[in-house]
């Protein structure tokens, strides 16, 4: 079974053949400048690679291109579209509608469109790209949606609630989504399957570090609660998102500085974070680099991160009441040995204790990092969310009979 | 030794006259409806009361009318304004620039006026207060500001920076301040006193719940986090203001309603909190009661803040690596058992073990409600702020030699 997994941006289309037999990549690529001008750029399993310039102005002519380079050509790695079992895609906001990987109809692309409010960035242009797909995958490919914030759907009322007007919720569906959630999932698991337990008997802290940076607490194998809010804005700090802030900061800038929402929300979601600290970066390879060679803005970014990382940790055992294990994901997460140092160091009071001989230099590969005297495991998960929502297409389409 | 103490608001000046040979008040009353008409409200310690309607333009005439009660009528409790050894003031905002208290002079009471962009609501009436209070107070009394930031201006700069770009810090003066610092003082020095130990020994959280609520993490007796940040309305939910929320609900929400970013901040510190999502009342005993005859609003309203309460306590274990006390204070936390136990309850895991049969019913008195064999210390200490800004202005004095 072949599964096709998209991940549509506004102008974007990434893509991963996936062969399901052994969860390996087939080929894997990316359909950029839609709307603008169009390139794609493709590589296979076996070193294959096609790269050229197009012309896409919208989101089917790049699917149009990605059947003709899957299909044809030096680089392909199928005859036929219909060796293709399913296609399943990444969707950010499912809101209260979604709780769970759903099968595509014209209602829930319509749905999903509708969210759009919710998820201007994203959910337009998932929907987009879902109607391309129709156009272009044959009628008989079953199409399946996986949600960001499914996972967290399981987050109870006063976790996900804010203090403002319940009109805010009811009227305009403000509350704490969550996000990341495909991951979050992926990676508890994946530590379960690790430590040979069942995921039910775990209290967990995942933590997804990267570009944007979520942290979720998972109980029971269900989200419980988690950093990111009604957007991916909240939380801790990240590449140029603020995370979280006294909500009068941001009354009070807007004011000063004369900004619209909008504007004063681009302030926090583009100009903030490491970059803003630092004035130097929102790469936490960056800022790392110039924190070692004296920047003090640098420095306070990077203590920012590793501090609200911490607090975060502490607040979920809380709410847990215990922790048995924390994860370390995403670009942050996976490579970034001084950052989980620093974040684990000084927490003998959960029963904490870092093997550093393990973590010092360790990268993208799933290994315990916490000494064997650890009460609590700490582990580096990579991270796939691809494979997870080729994973839940597979589960998805196989229940149906399809 | 006789200590006058004032707090002063917009339309108000409430006031206590402290004995300090036993730490006894003397006096105490209120100047209400400055600016609009007048009212004074008076009762000695012997149990005299006076009260009147006046005219009270401006604190200056309040501040005479007080004097003449104090001094002169029933309910005189001063031959002379000569027998007050000096005056201490509660002021807001200190921001960067007061970090202990300090003397009053011109400028200073010129730089507490300037502060009142960062504490529009506080500090231009304490500025207005100072100077009635000069006028009318003999000129040899001395007089003495308290501030709530003080205290926590012993913050790391992690913990008091916001994710926003730097020019928000450096031009703005936008970071996390923390206020109820007079009271998270008195009550964790009381603590430690009650427990006959050091207070640099201890790990302390201190939740001052009322109207208006933080919670601190004091360590070595210094404040090291809190919950209020650049103004009182951020960390758990409250009476009228909102908490954390995410900053992209803050813009969303300006933006759908048509707020400007006074209107929003309005929103968000006065139809919010407890009133906002229950639509009852802010008040927690209306909020306890509608919840218990059923109301879902109500119950959700108080569960939040049990729960925010929680993960509070549980970051700042972490940030202290452990902890040894939680303190309750304030309307809430010193009268409200169910809050207290609720939120120490399942918290096995950082040794938190409460004695219910102490904690059922207790109100208002300095008590040790855990267990015997608890690892964490769980306290009520009914907080003074009036008799700590009393203190503190007569160590000053006598500093000084006056």
């Amino acid at each position: 079974m072949k599964i096709l997994v998209i991940n549509a941006g506004s102008s974007s289309l990434k893509y991963q053949l996936i062969n399901m037999e052994d969860e390996s990549v087939i080929a894997k690529g990316n359909c950029d400048r839609i709307g603008i001008d169009g390139h794609i750029k493709h590589t296979t399993f076996d070193g294959r690679k096609f790269e050229e310039d197009c012309t896409f102005p919208t989101h089917t002519e790049a699917f149009e291109k990605l059947v003709e380079v899957l299909t044809t050509g030096d680089a392909k790695v199928l005859d036929s579209m219909s060796e293709i079992s399913a296609v399943g895609h990444r969707i950010v906001q499912g809101a209260e509608i979604f709780d769970k990987t759903t099968l595509v109809t014209d209602e829930v692309i319509q749905q999903i469109d509708d969210l759009s409010e919710l998820a201007p960035v994203h959910n337009h242009p998932h929907a987009l790209a879902l109607r391309a797909c129709k156009k272009v995958i044959p009628e008989t490919t079953p199409q399946v949606v996986v949600f960001d914030t499914a996972f967290h759907q399981t987050m109870p009322e006063k976790a996900y609630m804010y203090g403002m007007p319940y009109e805010c919720y009811e009227k305009y569906h403000v509350r704490k989504y969550g996000f990341h959630g495909t991951s979050h999932r992926f990676v508890t698991q994946a530590l379960a399957d690790a430590l040979g337990k069942d995921i039910k008997d775990l209290k967990i802290v995942s933590c997804h570090l990267g570009n944007g940076s979520s942290i979720t607490a998972v109980q029971d194998g269900k989200s419980i609660d988690t950093s990111m809010g009604f957007t991916p804005l909240d939380g801790v700090i990240m590449g140029t998102r603020c995370g979280s802030v006294d909500a009068s900061a941001v009354t009070f800038i807007a004011d000063k500085m004369h900004l619209s929402p909008k504007e004063m929300s681009d302030y926090l979601n583009k100009k903030s974070g490491f970059l803003g600290i630092s004035g130097i970066s929102s790469d936490n390879r960056d800022i790392t680099d110039a924190a070692e060679h004296g920047d003090k803005k640098a420095k306070l970014a990077g203590e920012m991160l590793r501090y609200e990382i911490k607090k975060y940790i502490g607040s979920y055992a809380a709410v847990m009441n215990g922790l048995d294990a924390v994860i370390f994901t995403g670009g942050i997460g996976e490579n970034s040995d001084d950052v989980r140092a620093d974040v684990c160091h000084n927490m003998e009071y959960l029963g904490i204790k870092l093997d550093d001989s393990v973590n010092n230099g360790l990268r993208g590969k799933l290994a315990r990092i916490s000494a064997p005297d650890s009460k609590v495991e700490v582990w580096v998960v990579p991270t796939n969310e691809e494979l997870l929502i080729a994973r839940d297409t597979k589960s998805l389409v196989e229940s149906l009979g399809k």
